[in-house]
């Protein structure tokens, strides 16, 4: 059962506002909560079905049984799965570049991109993520979703990422339509990776950073690739 | 002006059941209009707002000119544009597999995950996708907004795969979690490569006919890739 006050507070989750205030974040569906019991981000308080109690309960967690019906009034997904989880933020503000290729976010805006763009990179082991203050939120409910539980293997670090680029000790790559053809690089050791906004590509405040532009060749006659897309085709040559 | 009766067509081309008796299809968007008009795609009808006439009618077609209300009314867009077409389908029941990489799609659900995927082919110039008879239409509104134009670049053919598949002449090969690395392979010449399902992958009747199993190697913690992106990075590795 759940509360009217306890069902406001998590419908009040799903606005960036309230987000921003809170230390707080929701996760729904069985394989995204799984993920988060497995690492290190701390559940606040789980809701679930008596389905999801039965199978999936195995370690004992203080779960809040409740029933579809409120479950479906409680999500914020189209179709709700069967637990939804209150977790708390975690706070990366002194993430590091480490000796890898970590990626940089130059305003990536749409939920369902930076989500894929987070599962790409723990596909291929990339551990840091460093974002525009503008990208969009990591606990935007969409980004939690299509990340399908990456999120908890991956450093997302936000702010100025002049300051990360400016002083680099690493060379700084970056997607763009008219470099290198990224065939001609191999394997990359320590580096930055920049990805630009979906509309506008890396934007020219950063630009001046890129010492290493780099593209992904094109034969036909489409405009452009979706970001993740250039994410995931970069790092599958870059880390691969 | 858009009559009552014109405006009850357009919505109900944006059902399924209706698109499936009719021979025309729904595009918007400045960007998809201009791709179409330079296509070999027949235009039935086009209506446009003052603005659209007057920056871009360059072609002197006929256009019946609407009001932002009306096109707010027409559009099954959550963000209309200033111009909507109703468009003529082609007919692609005659394809054959060409001396290229050609894809086949393997019961592809998501009409975004098709469309990106039909971008991405039209980036890396490839002309041909088969597409199992239960893979999204092409001429669902959101395959066409998300394929960003390349449809009409792209040759698509639905219907049972098995039969393109089964006297092949050109060697098959098919993304799975257990196949060959993808590193071991360099650009391939005439071939199929089959894409699966996003949540089954290749499905089991379909897996005999895949002689070349291929496998982009993973290094962390995801467990799979969406399907679009594996797309994408396949046929960066196979026709870049």
């Amino acid at each position: 059962m759940v509360s009217k006050t306890e069902l406001k507070y998590i419908q009040s989750l799903c606005h960036k506002k309230q987000r921003r205030q809170d230390n707080n974040f929701i996760a729904e569906g069985a394989k995204i909560i799984d993920e988060i019991i497995k690492s290190k981000y701390k559940i606040t308080k789980i809701y679930a079905t008596q389905e999801w109690i039965e199978k999936f309960n195995t370690n004992n967690l203080s779960v809040t049984e409740v029933t579809p019906t409120e479950m479906e009034r409680m999500s914020c997904l189209q179709n709700p799965g069967n637990v939804l989880a209150i977790v708390e933020k975690n706070n990366n503000d002194d993430l590091l570049p480490n000796n890898q290729l970590n990626l940089v976010l130059d305003g990536i805006q749409d939920p369902g991109n930076l989500g894929t763009i987070i599962r790409i990179a723990d596909w291929f082991g990339v551990e840091n993520i460093f974002c525009s203050n503008d990208t969009v939120g990591l606990y935007n409910q969409k980004v939690i979703q299509s990340s399908m539980g990456s999120f908890v293997r991956v450093n997302m670090w936000y702010g100025n990422i002049e300051t990360i680029l400016k002083d680099s000790k690493i060379p700084v790559y970056g997607a763009v339509l008219n470099g290198k053809s990224m065939y001609e690089l191999s394997s990359l050791s320590a580096c930055f990776l920049v990805i630009g906004n979906e509309g506008n590509g890396i934007r020219n405040h950063i630009l001046p950073y890129i010492k290493h532009p780099i593209t992904i060749p094109k034969k036909g006659g489409a405009e452009s690739l979706n970001a993740a897309i250039a994410t995931g085709i970069l790092l599958s040559r870059l880390v691969g």
